[in-house]
């Protein structure tokens, strides 16, 4: 019944989940690269970051050959794999729609630079706000120039921050533009068509992570 | 070498990861239960919503025995006992550090009040915010009146929206006041003593997922 193990999927097929996991990877062996560590077992790499060994070894083996035998992996190899595989050795360039307070926390969320994503801008229909830009200096531009600024600018990723009840016709314009990556902050079900990847962001995730630590009462009182 | 199984782990060494793939498991059975879907087995739940059945059986099994053989999961049945575990069955109250416009989109985001999660106040230290509120009615207060609000309300999380070189301090005046919970959207590293736990979001892991994609070159040409 083990299907998962016997047909490899394609990449289309490689989930969120499984992604998501290779980004915790990096962020370790960033910490390990700065804290002067060379070589890491897969054991070792779980229990110090409460991963499991199992699955590191499973989620590292589809993408290729890392590890060697003694040793584990080599720290700087992996994380230049890892950057690879997960396309961050190069430019991403990024436009956010919709110039509220989640667009503009989003453009000028430092961590999206850091990993090298560039926001080229921000889209929005309300003339108050177009011509303005964000803290961080993201431009704020009429959504009617989005499609000749996604062919200009090279626009490789969009992110939804609008309400919830423009999302879609805000995503069909991004579609309708050429884009081919959008992730969604937005709640409710967006639909896009084949060829499109639409990544939801549910932050509830998190808060609902520290409500199970708090439900199992392993915090003793005050 | 498989000590993740020989050596079950306490509560507290449950993962990020693991909570994570639980409040996963919760969406789709809020999806079946919104479709009809009255019973589903592991392999049918991780088709539709690709994830691995091997993982959701051993993450569930660790709780308890929910599948019933040759009928899979009660899907009501398995979404009051995840509820449950994720401590969701009862109403939990945040407050937001950092009334920017990124604790403002907290503050107001839709799917925390959803889940039943109740947003009782943001602070700042900007007389010029203090006293407004956000564009959802969450009252804007002064940091100084932290630890009283927290005992007065009830406060059981609080999430740090603050500027990185805030952060730090911020957090000592939260943990201070008795808070046990911290969801930090800061970049950088925080530190906190025993018995408080600290959960850090990092949104970048969204966009390299989508990053992958794009790397893969699966995305035909226009």
């Amino acid at each position: 019944m083990n299907l998962s193990n016997k047909r490899k999927p394609s990449n289309d097929q490689v989930s969120e989940l499984t992604t998501n996991r290779l980004s915790v990877y990096l962020r370790c062996l960033n910490q390990l690269e700065s804290a002067g560590v060379d070589t890491i077992s897969s054991q070792a790499l779980a229990e110090q970051f409460h991963l499991n060994a199992a699955q590191i070894r499973k989620d590292l083996a589809y993408f290729g050959e890392f590890g060697v035998r003694g040793v584990g992996y080599y720290v700087k190899d992996l994380k230049r794999h890892l950057r690879h595989i997960l396309g961050l050795d190069r430019k991403l360039r990024v436009a956010v729609m919709g110039a509220g307070n989640l667009g503009l926390a989003l453009a000028d969320y430092p961590g999206f630079r850091r990993e090298g994503f560039e926001i080229v801008a921000l889209f929005d229909i309300a003339d108050a706000k177009i011509g303005d830009e964000s803290r961080g200096g993201v431009p704020i531009l009429d959504i009617k120039e989005l499609k000749r600024l996604v062919r200009k600018e090279h626009v490789d990723i969009v992110v939804i921050a609008v309400p919830a009840e423009s999302a879609q016709p805000v995503l069909d314009q991004v579609v309708a533009a050429g884009v081919r990556a959008v992730l969604n902050f937005s709640p409710g079900t967006l639909k896009v068509p084949p060829g499109v990847r639409l990544r939801n962001v549910d932050l509830t995730v998190s808060l609902e992570s520290l409500s199970f630590y708090l439900a199992q009462g392993d915090v003793g009182p005050d």
